[in-house]
């Protein structure tokens, strides 16, 4: 934990920190762009602790950047859906997954890979589509896991 | 801090915050990629204890991202750089920072600007020019402060 905030370390890159610093925090946003939306399945996805996962949930409502939505009635459950706010910060989770694809991949070569809905084409780390050269947002981006090979 | 690794998380979102995770780690690498070299440096700058800026200084050594130079020799002193892995970090901080300008930014504007060293260009947040429209790296930009607005 910090001993202080960041308000006198005047900065972007600093106050997008307060937001999003956390890495717990940063996790459960990855979930939230593959699809994730309830509490119980991020909770199994990430294997972390429910009242540790509900603090994240809750610091990122407060945040503006998910937004807690009824889905059901009877008993009423909410699921958790990422803002446009929450959605701007798509461009931050490409630039990791690429750092890491480069840096940190596995032997067996990066788990997901993102790919432009339209054409099929990779999605460059400039959030440029590779096969059709068109800039792409995150609603034309869909994320593919990469399977495990299949033995021979 | 985390109970467990990211071993099991296996996406290279996860490996990315196992490196630069943290949030003085973060601000440390904010201040290497603005040219900042020396512990007193970094200290000064963050206001951090000397024990936590020493242990996340070593900590990216250990992880290949900064290195660790003598610039002086009686009595030796070191300074530290960016290696190219802690280079290709550029674009993280540049999507951070294009996030905060654009959620977190105080009332008086952005503290932080990029622009192209050979046009003087604004830097996009996908990392174009936006003067002459080229593709940058981390070699082709500068950071400017913006200055406290003068009393008329």
């Amino acid at each position: 934990m910090l001993g202080r905030t960041y308000d006198n370390l005047d900065c972007s890159v600093a106050r997008t920190l307060e937001v999003m610093g956390e890495r717990w925090t940063m996790l459960v946003l990855r979930d939230a762009f593959l699809g994730v939306k309830r509490f119980d399945d991020f909770q199994k996805d990430l294997g972390v602790a429910r009242n540790v996962l509900q603090s994240r949930l809750t610091r990122l409502v407060d945040e503006g950047v998910l937004e807690r939505v009824p889905y059901q009635d009877r008993p009423v459950r909410h699921e958790y859906r990422l803002t446009e706010k929450g959605l701007d910060l798509w461009p931050i989770l490409v630039a990791m997954l690429a750092w890491g694809d480069k840096h940190a991949a596995p032997t067996a070569g990066p788990p997901l890979r993102l790919v432009h809905r339209d054409c099929g084409g990779t999605v460059s780390d400039r959030r440029i589509c590779e096969g059709c050269g068109v800039e792409l947002t995150v609603h034309d981006v869909r994320a593919v896991r990469r399977r495990e090979p299949v033995p021979a």
